[in-house]
């Protein structure tokens, strides 16, 4: 059994194991003051030409999410975010248990953009409804697509015009960012924060977040101890975004995630197959007949995303760090010999063991 | 430079270094659903010989006390605590940020007892003041104490008598174990809920929350979604727990964090010094001059705990898994060759390179 | 300037007026344990047919809603509201700052069903979702409609099938009641909490939270306190509550509202104009063309609720315990007087003074 | 039975009811926006000496608390307050359910002072502990004592030094202004934020908050909506507070309050009673024997606030606008006719019928 069910089904980057064994014995500062976080922070700003950003590892990225977004607002402003957001849609009301609403609007394609912004901003009414101050988005989407530099530039301006936020949520950002054309120093123009997600590219654990603007600086050690995301061996998240950062790791992992999924796309469309969105990053979405999902079932891992009719499905396939092109082809023959037999129930299993 | 400061200043114990790069290349399920997650789990239940307890592995100890206090109270209800409670004294409003009050008990000790939460309970008044529900004790405690076997079963029934719930931060609870008469099936028998430091006991990072009581059992995990406390990677956790319990090797440590504490004690003892807590756990609380202090402080690294007065404080020592008897003895020896030199200010530093 | 902006522009009903000066003098024991208060709840028990329901009078109706449903949800629970409910729409994000996301469900009428609810459900995910456990409804509506009485025993029974609460928001139930056919004893047998509400009819201020579900009595007086809705004063709820209920003036009150109401549709309908939704309670929405609207205004006060076209907008129009019929006949010859003129561009005003 | 409980133990000075039903039937714009409460906002910056202090209206002393509270401090700023203080003691958690931390300082008499706040925060460590923002006093204090004008300078002068805001709670302003030397102008100069309170000073109910500081003062209405305290019909609260202001009628009653527990205090002092707090506000605190305690309680309602030892206790009396000092008069002679028989056990009962 394969899984191609998400990004974080194996271990770490070997790089990485093997810095935390050779670091392993050096005594260190706790809670984020050891030479590796700090280390990590300097190759951080290098790569995003910004010498004043702040960096803060932390464990995970809807512990990140919380603590950002719960930093940011007053009592009575909210967060904006597209439905298929994460905060939105697979956190378990964590933004909500800050004490703040999530404004949700439904984009085409996981994508916020200034005029659907705006068309929610004039339906609100003073006093009795929110302040939204936030404006959330994720690089990749939720649905497998990535912004532009010109639609993240928008999306600044727009904000900045309005006095608010940006955040970018960047739990998948090494293939958000392979798969477009914003650079790293981009994030540090066109963003208020952001993080860079180490779980999903390669490491065991761990998501840096980047703070730009000074407004927002103050303090956000506390807000990290106050959500239980300060780690006592802060040392483990230091060590890995140094390997991921010190020799652009990150980038090679990212495109490596991307070279996979463009080829399991490929094999999959020369099969006949369409797809719910148009993405070019780690995470496709092919609709699929339940015959063969069935059968893939049996020798791989992955999710049914979402039911269209009683004939066919939408299916995520995510690639990961350790993915290799064998593996990817031995996918595509084994959907390519079950699409043969499709029409032959009499065979129940096509799968090339 | 050797640290003395904390019990988390170096990595992991090689064993778990070794078993994280023996499982890495394996696909696991996320979230808490690996394989090492699940046995880890079995293995718990074992030494508890208790196979209904409940565990949840997460990244620390603030996010494991939040976590569970929050999901245990309703709103007008608040934790007991002793005022040295980690909980109330070193985490940054992380309790009240849930909603709650913590209600503090000065202790003589650092422990709680039924007299102490009887009295105070006494002086509370319906509906204009909360309704304490849970007690939070900590074993070892903050200040190097540990509690007896009796003492907990006494405020079990205590907590029993009064409806609420017990609650046991173990973030140093091999120490604090290894220093009294609890076993691991009493923990079991008289909590509610308690938790397995990892970090502080040989780890990386992770504690292991354990529910007893069915009442707070239900949809747990919702509640660690909820706190950003549910790793993608869970099989991270899993890995180190079932290390540190496959084979004893959280209780190794545990004797091992006493008995190089122990060497301490005994060897500042005999040069003369008191200690401000009768500790027998794995930190200790020696008083020293500043003049000594100041040249301890050339080649150790330790916390000043708490000023006496102008010539005197109480400093913090800590042992960790990897102290050897070598580096307690240098210390002793250094401090020995210091308190000779004590009346002698014109001689700055005596301490051996 | 006559206002039809709401049904809280005037004071009290006189007879409450009158009950505060007869009762000003006599001393009373604060926050809620004065003698009115207590007969009040005697009142409308006898009024429930339900001895056991326990009665709770506060502020407003956005304490009410916060105070019973952060009471009421465990951290990670949440609340199924229409989008059109009052705490979704109108309060500020006042449950999500207890905690608390609101699930939104878009009705054609404003009113929930089993089957929207459990096609919502359907889409639920475990851990990485909320568990919605309780149904909020309004009656009436936001919008005017009402509920039938098979309509709410339908989601009694579903919410019941489904271990939910149901709540319902009367803030205007004596129009919903009145309107439809749902009785006071209906209320304890198909609800788990609602509450009467008096600003809007006749008082002063004031709501009565009833509580039937024995689960969720325990205690609430402490959630009172805690959210700030324990008047110090409670005398003043008492009192007016007594006058609602000690003969009928509440169920007088709303049968007057939608009355007047009626008339005010009657008058409109035969003048042409469509209504957005089919309201038999005190709150109407008719379409009228701007050009009619802006003359309206300079006599009139009133909310455009929402604009359809460059051409015309829904209105909403309010009627108040205080309203006359001969209030209601002026306002029809004036909106008649404007509609004859309508294409008449030369005049501007049309409205008698 | 004549109640010393406490200071809302009767309705509303006549002049506030004639008020009501003078206005009654006015149509008027609701939350907060009708012609009283806008005068009401007038008539206490002109008693202020300050045009730009905001004024806001809200129901009660808690809902005034959590409500301005909450809305200054960010997630992991907390608050100081003299253990004795309100929020702290008799709250029911209110603030902490906000999310933050009461820190509490014991104080000799009820008052804040620089030395014991510094004192304080020279504990504090930073990341691991809160950040106190804002300093929180009563005046008069919850034990009957006043602050002076030096002393509110010295608070003002040490907050503004520590970057630090100062709240006021004035549930009890009237009185505690006539005990001592602080003027209504001195209350723009020296506070940030503070109110007046209603309740206890002839309203039915009601709190004025004001904010003078600047920072403070943008979009507070929506934190009034957030947590329940915009009262939809806000003339009733506009009304009572112009009624108050329009002609002193507040400092009028807080000069009755504090005369009519003068006069109790010279009586029970002459009697040779002694008190445990040496209060001049409308709550004074006599230590009374338990069996001259049990022959008042015949024909009195009072608190017994604290039992010293099995023969004494603290109670507490309170005067209230409606008090004459016929009632006083007559107390002095029951507690005189039970103080000549104190030692006649024989007969129970000494009061005069």
């Amino acid at each position: 059994m394969y899984s191609f069910k998400n990004d974080y089904s194996v271990g770490a980057h070997p790089s990485i194991l093997k810095a935390l064994l050779d670091t392993n014995e050096t005594q260190q500062q706790g809670y984020g003051q050891d030479d590796y976080s700090l280390l990590a922070t300097d190759l951080i700003r290098d790569k995003l030409q910004n010498q004043a950003s702040d960096v803060h590892l932390v464990s995970g990225g809807t512990q990140a999410n919380l603590t950002v977004i719960s930093s940011i607002l007053k009592p009575y402003q909210s967060v904006i975010s597209a439905v298929t957001g994460h905060i939105n849609h697979m956190e378990t009301g964590a933004i909500e248990a800050t004490g703040h609403r999530i404004e949700t609007i439904p984009t085409p394609n996981g994508k916020l953009t200034p005029a659907l912004i705006e068309a929610f901003m004039d339906t609100l009414m003073p006093v009795h409804m929110r302040i939204p101050k936030l404006v959330y988005i994720s690089n990749s989407t939720e649905i497998g697509t990535h912004y532009t530099r010109n639609e993240l530039i928008a999306l600044w301006d727009f904000c900045k015009q309005k006095d608010m936020f940006l955040f970018m949520d960047g739990a998948r950002l090494a293939s958000g960012l392979d798969a477009g054309d914003i650079t790293f120093p981009d994030l540090a123009k066109y963003t208020d924060v952001f993080y860079i997600g180490g779980a999903k590219n390669g490491a065991l654990l761990g998501e840096a977040i980047v703070i730009n603007n000074a407004d927002i600086k103050a303090d956000f050690s506390y807000n990290l101890k106050l959500r239980g995301a300060l780690l006592a061996k802060g040392r483990l998240l230091g060590i890995q975004f140094v390997e991921l950062f010190r020799d652009d790791l990150y980038f090679k992992i990212g495109a490596h995630l991307n070279r996979m999924a463009a080829l399991l796309t490929k094999g999959i469309s020369q099969l006949g197959y369409s797809f719910s969105t148009n993405s070019k990053t780690n995470q496709i979405f092919p609709i699929l007949p339940y015959s063969i999902i069935r059968q893939l079932e049996q020798k791989y891992d992955f999710y049914v995303w979402e039911k269209l009719d009683n004939e066919k499905a939408i299916v995520r396939l995510v690639t990961n760090w350790a993915m290799s092109e064998a593996i990817i082809e031995q996918f595509i023959a084994d959907l390519a010999a079950c699409s043969v037999n499709a029409y032959k129930p009499e065979r129940e299993l096509c799968l090339q063991d």
